[in-house]
């Protein structure tokens, strides 16, 4: 077993640090993926096409209801949508023509330390950890509420980790701390416990201001327009954009920081049960999202997301890592790319309970479409479990290892000469094996994906070793984790003023729990 | 939960057996895939022709070593090869002559009940079980050698699994029959206890032929030149083949009965540690296999097989799921498309000893390289365990159920007006669900996959269940399943002529355990 974790405050730990990594097989970390391969296809044009008419027919004739943000209307008006009382119908090609010709392909999200900043878009992907659950999960005490402890715990975790590029949102949700005040801590730990881009607070328009300024103050004082923070905007699905979601994503497009836009649709329910319909739904609810934040501020950072989950129809249930959904996110990613916007979707999804064989074919089949499709910015990439209710300690780290893999397989084929090994096939003769061959020594050290989760070893030695599983053995590397985590430097006055920014703001928030 | 189990020597139970399948939410049963998309491809034509040139160069300047079976000297010598001893050196093209030239782009295998008949080659995918494993792995009893009644469980349970297109060979060694009889118990047991293709020996010449006999007598006595068995044959890597695999080869070759010529490599110790050496060798081995194919009989049907796995530099034992096999897998599948013959390679792998998320993850990761590379022929697709050396019944439940869902998305997204589903997203409301529509309604019984192993209850439901696991529901619907058993018709006379045979064939052989 090798152990990732990176030395706090530096990414490659120097000419010491990079010589153990090799030692242990470790790849040098990267701060996001740069994929080799282009993005794999399942449509043709004419398909992709007629999907686009029908989103831009569902935008013409059925329009987006806009609930409880009258402020929207006139902005849709001026840029020549059609208003009828909270309906918002868009000429055919107008959201397109708004999100195509101004928001960026790419925009660089900047961290506090700026060897993790991160670029979103184009041939790059970010992960960032699971979002949004109000449970956690560990193998010692099973599923229970999510506190502040497990919020700042997940923090540390993805820091360390060299395969997360992000340090995410709402990882878990502290339900030991009003909701009113929730975001306030979040953000801190963000900043105090990690040195990665993270996410804000959607939750309210005053809470997305919050976190703009708490990110002012963490990033010195002037953010000097740089994209700080990229932020979950969430569709009501199907068709409706509500107040709280398009108040957030306004504060955050006029500070220039990213948003997400996102429907999040199960299908059969908020959706048709047809991935085509779906996909075609995802497009015209993405786009009137889209052209919001071009509204309000023209080039804006903005990411097309998607979130689409099948049902079990007989129980009405969300399902994980089934085709479907596979099929949904390889036809948006081509979408999104026709856009010229980066896409988010993907992750490592289970709705199993446990970090279990259902929990990891699941999120496998998740995962490899979000690299195959070409995703650029990846939520939920470790710890989701239970259909995002919770997030499993164990399942994070085994995620984490997960996406160690995809660092080595987005590289692609090696055809160098040295990557051929002609020289070693013409010298080594027939039958005898290469270990010790000079091209093996040569190559030894990074030749293959050293796995920190897997047992490889021989059933006897397994056995001996007490005949552990994988979540077995990932108890025991989350525990070391955070026994070993070292919290990057932050400079004392901008702790502190960070600090009593917030004892302000807790002082002028009433206490809300729901 | 749903059941899978197909009625007994039919393919799709008739129409109240169709109507039940999509009441249950199954599609009906395909003999083996088509698959809608085009292949992943990594590499581009320059990158794979320096693949292909390199491996001209071993097998110019280094040759293959032929062990144990001088037959083949004179043979390579009259197709244009040089001998030294015995070593075979071949001019530059040559064996891609041999093969492009004479070597089926695809093959019907017959199967004695005609509705499972597999087409391999092509868009085509055919998934088989598990392949040579020692030893067995159940909840119950934990990991034991193999027996003869494990092998017909595992042909049971493939015959009745919709998602295994094929019986398969050695699904299990039967350690408690002397190996130089064990090949008559196996094939017998494809041909009694499944009417799916299956595999022949190849553990020695006499046993292929005993294997042609036996498939001659279950397909009524006369093959008509039909090929009827697909048979494994693995190189000695790097760069020998031997006598055993080539006498079985040369017998299945003159019976126009299929061979998949097989490097079976674990990269670092019997190939270079790099992946693109590894894909090297694969292609000069495996072309070296073939053309002696076509050199026996021109035409006969073969299958570019290739099974590498990489190696943990620290211990020395093979690991599976890996980023480095998948990378060989996408490159090696591009290699035989452009050789104009059907590719085997994937399959479920792990390292795991336990169905545990180590083994699923690792597992999904071979089958959608396998899926996506546009692989014909899947050996080891259910049960696969411990790099090999054990089949869990859990496991290949679990991935029986993988297998399923491969079955919905290899048809892709269907773009028609009712998947397009505009009508629907016209006529429902924005903020409204689509449950009730017509158009759910009318979709409802085939929109989504349905897995048979999956939980996606509430918590709350799956902890009154029991709180299982995977592996824990996976362990009752094996035993289900063989309960519910029912064996496909098998003319008795046939039966009795094959009971014949093989008492015959017992008598003059001596009991070998080793």
């Amino acid at each position: 077993m090798t152990e990732h974790s990176t030395p706090a405050g530096r990414r490659s730990g120097g000419r010491a640090g990079r010589a153990a990594m090799r030692a242990q097989g470790v790849v040098e970390r990267v701060p996001y993926l740069t994929r080799t391969m282009k993005p794999f296809e399942i449509l043709s044009e004419e398909a992709l096409s007629a999907i686009e008419y029908a989103a831009d027919s569902v935008l013409e004739e059925v329009g987006i209801e806009v609930r409880d943000y009258p402020e929207a209307l006139p902005m849709f008006a001026r840029a020549g949508a059609i208003i009828d009382g909270t309906r918002v119908r868009f000429p055919r090609g107008m959201c397109r023509e708004l999100v195509s010709g101004n928001a960026p392909s790419q925009y660089t999200q900047h961290a506090r330390n700026p060897q993790n900043s991160v670029v979103i878009g184009a041939d790059h992907t970010v992960f960032a950890p699971n979002y949004g659950s109000p449970f956690v999960h560990d193998l010692d005490q099973g599923r229970r509420y999510a506190t502040l402890a497990d919020f700042q715990n997940f923090v540390k975790l993805a820091n360390q980790s060299p395969w997360l590029h992000h340090s995410g949102g709402t990882v878990c949700e502290p339900v030991d701390v009003p909701v009113s005040k929730r975001h306030l801590d979040m953000v801190y730990a963000h900043l105090k416990f990690g040195d990665k881009p993270f996410m804000g607070s959607v939750t309210a328009g005053s809470r997305a201001a919050d976190s703009v300024e708490l990110a002012r103050i963490g990033f010195g004082g002037d953010l000097q327009d740089r994209t700080v923070m990229t932020s979950l905007i969430n569709a009501s699905s199907p068709l409706v954009w509500d107040g709280t979601m398009l108040a957030a994503a306004q504060v955050y497009a006029e500070n220039n920081q990213a948003c997400i836009i996102t429907p999040f649709i199960l299908a059969g329910a908020m959706a048709p049960s047809t991935s085509a319909g779906v996909a075609v739904q995802t497009l015209a609810e993405a786009l009137a999202g889209m052209a919001f934040t071009q509204i309000v501020r023209p080039g804006a950072p903005v990411v097309f997301g998607s979130f689409a989950s099948s049902m079990s129809m007989q129980t009405g249930a969300p399902t994980f890592g089934t085709p479907e959904p596979a099929l949904v996110l390889y036809t948006v990613a081509a979408l999104a790319r026709r856009l010229g916007v980066p896409f988010r979707s993907g992750g490592s999804l289970t709705a199993s309970k446990l970090p279990d064989a259902q929990a990891a074919y699941e999120s496998a089949n998740t995962l490899q479409p979000t690299v195959l499709g070409g995703v650029n910015f990846v939520l939920h990439a470790a710890g989701w479990l239970e259909g995002g209710l919770a997030i499993g300690y164990e399942k994070f780290i085994l995620d984490c290892d997960q996406l160690g893999m995809m660092h080595t397989f987005v590289r692609g084929l090696d055809t160098s000469e040295n990557g051929l090994a002609l020289d070693a096939l013409r010298t080594n003769p027939p039958g005898n094996h290469f270990l010790g061959t000079s091209h093996t020594l040569a190559n030894f050290e990074t030749a293959f994906y050293r796995s920190d989760t897997s047992d490889n070893s021989s059933y006897e030695q397994w056995s001996e070793e007490g005949s552990l599983d994988a979540s077995q053995r990932a108890n025991a590397l989350w525990k070391r984790r955070l026994a070993e985590y070292e919290a990057p430097p932050l400079d004392d006055a901008i702790d502190q003023e960070l600090v009593e920014f917030i004892t302000r703001r807790k002082a002028e928030l009433p206490d809300e729990f729901a």
